[in-house]
């Protein structure tokens, strides 16, 4: 039902000239690597770029040969943010409107998925790009990546980015990207929590995939249970959170997965899971 | 209609010697620079103290010639909190109420405020002290400078500081500076996230103001939008939050800055604000 | 009333042999160590640890001569959670029903203790027994000891140790743990703020005795009001934390300690404590 390729809709005003393929796609080993390839653009996040990643969202939620999702950028940049060129084009608050909802939307749907999604951060993700990094469960950056929330510079204030921005990175860390608009390398995102480990560019795409490849070998559904109940309970009071999360747990332990995998345990044996 | 200088009046009790301005004013392209300056008392947070900086705040709030705050405080220490003096000679439940409602007040009005602020911080920065730092959107600390709420050593913990130091530090970090009251230096609040930036002290001049020009080159009613918007998204639900940063970001996009910033970057030259 | 050493019950169905005492206590200078005794089951979780660690906070909560409590574990491990043997010895809904909320009621009793409680971890902290550091005011670590939420190995997130360990460290660090498994060092534990130090192995003892030492010369009464304001006031929005934090204020301010550690610090003299 879902293709391979995404062509760039009549709709997109862009008028640079893009590769055909809007978001390409990669399976190996349960893990899913969707790749944005709008290279020229810096995969900016055109209308018709986050109607394709929504699309993939959707169907990889219920399909059992997915563990595992990567966000990826083709070409130099990550990912830019917003077209620009697309916004600056169509001056209408009904477009405007459908545009931050649809981006709103896809950014909770990976939030909401019930795989872990890791961000392969090469290059620049600024605004909404990297608000895609911080909407990510885990992000590794290579040592040739930068963050910035620039809107601040361009009288647009970075405020749907900074939804994602401030709840991974201490208050004075994300006011100081939003307020002055300025890059920040790699090495002080992980510093601030924004990704998870930096490594040497040519190590980049062994390390997503050795990350993700140790998280695809765990148990799917022990998996979705988790990270669920994690953002769920983020929202709640410490004697809600407990609440939830012993009755989280309560299910988790009558669950097929933990059976098997605490008597695997005593028994030192590898377990097998069954994803229920 | 607000005097340069502000003398302590006879209601503040504190039997020292102060030079007569409690609080100077500096405005250098567009950044107004308010200076305690009780010098003698580490820029103890009398009542009077507290009513000057309240005064600045309010008035600054609708002055369009003001787009950067920043505080700092004049002799070797940047602001020891509560004037214990003060406090020791009105033991008055009414009076107490008072001082902590007008504390409180000043300090969300730092948060409030429609500009950035930044905390100048070279010497100790104690108790309340410590909280105006914590409060202001930005700090860059010298090498000089000192953190802590020694409250505990007093008998008096540090209750409203830690409204704000919790907001800002790992909860971790916070009780161990609230239960043992000691001193931190500023490399350490620095990797708390208590303050930006580290600088000599020789340099701590050139950094605020480099900061705070680069602030104030935005556009007035774009920082205005997106710091309101930042305190607020914080305390919602990350749906709740989405719903109400697309509003504002729609409603930004309208607006004039936005589409001046829009188009003087796609035409790669300097924006022209108009601050709406 | 409470014997000093607590022997497993027939309930417990661990087959391991075990010292007899499960829980070792030990009082020097108002310092409660409490220390957990089953050192070849890495001082899991057992039904009856629970209830051990229970009683005893239960019986601190109103013990006036104990000011500083300290969880430590014998052997070479610090605590490696719930007792597995005995968790797959009874699959039984209702069992993990009460297991569960035994245990999200004691980790809960340290935070709502109205004394400091410390972690001392010399060994590994993994799934409950990260959750116990986590919940503790502070923590000491060794640099031998290496932290864990390693349930997603065995089918079984760790969602309730996630409870705690998402109010101590940043999302993606928290994620990192849950998602991998993986063992963390005590330097890594230190930068993601799950504990406040590290130290040699050989030095742990020394500085958790200094530490709990400076804590226990402050005022209980102090003590006590601003733990419970802490975790209150941080659940808060800024305005009601505010609110909330000043009437706590305005009662430490009539307090019996606060009189004397404010006139014993004008006087330059020791303070004499009332606890009230």
């Amino acid at each position: 039902m879902i293709p391979d390729l995404f062509e760039e809709t009549p709709m997109s005003a862009s008028p640079a000239i893009e590769p055909v393929p809007l978001l390409l796609r990669h399976d190996a080993d349960g893990i899913r690597t969707l790749t944005m390839n709008r290279p020229a653009a810096r995969n900016a996040l055109s209308e018709a770029m986050i109607d394709a990643l929504q699309v993939e969202l959707d169907t990889i939620r219920d399909d059992a040969a997915v563990r595992v999702v990567v966000i990826a950028g083709e070409g130099p940049g990550f990912c830019a943010g917003h077209d620009l060129r697309e916004v600056r084009s169509r001056v209408d608050t009904a477009f405007y409107d459908v545009l931050m909802k649809k981006c709103a939307r896809m950014m909770t749907s990976i939030v909401r998925l019930p795989k872990p999604v890791i961000a392969r951060v090469h290059g620049i993700a600024t605004a909404a790009g990297c608000q895609l990094v911080a909407s990510c469960d885990l992000a590794i950056a290579a040592d040739t990546a930068r963050f910035a929330t620039p809107g601040v510079n361009i009288g647009l204030f970075c405020s749907t980015p900074m939804v994602a921005l401030s709840r991974n990175v201490a208050p004075k860390h994300a006011m100081e990207m939003l307020l002055t608009g300025e890059m920040i390398d790699a090495e002080a995102a992980a510093r601030m929590g924004l990704v998870n480990q930096v490594v040497p560019a040519g190590e980049l795409d062994g390390a997503v995939r050795a990350l993700a490849l140790k998280i695809a070998s765990k148990s799917s559904y022990t998996l979705k249970v988790g990270k669920e109940a994690f953002y769920r309970q983020l929202e709640l009071s410490l004697d809600e959170a407990y609440l939830y999360a012993s009755k989280v747990m309560l299910e988790n332990l009558m669950a097929a997965d933990a059976a098997e995998g605490m008597d695997a345990f005593l028994e030192k044996r590898q377990p097998v899971w069954r994803g229920c």
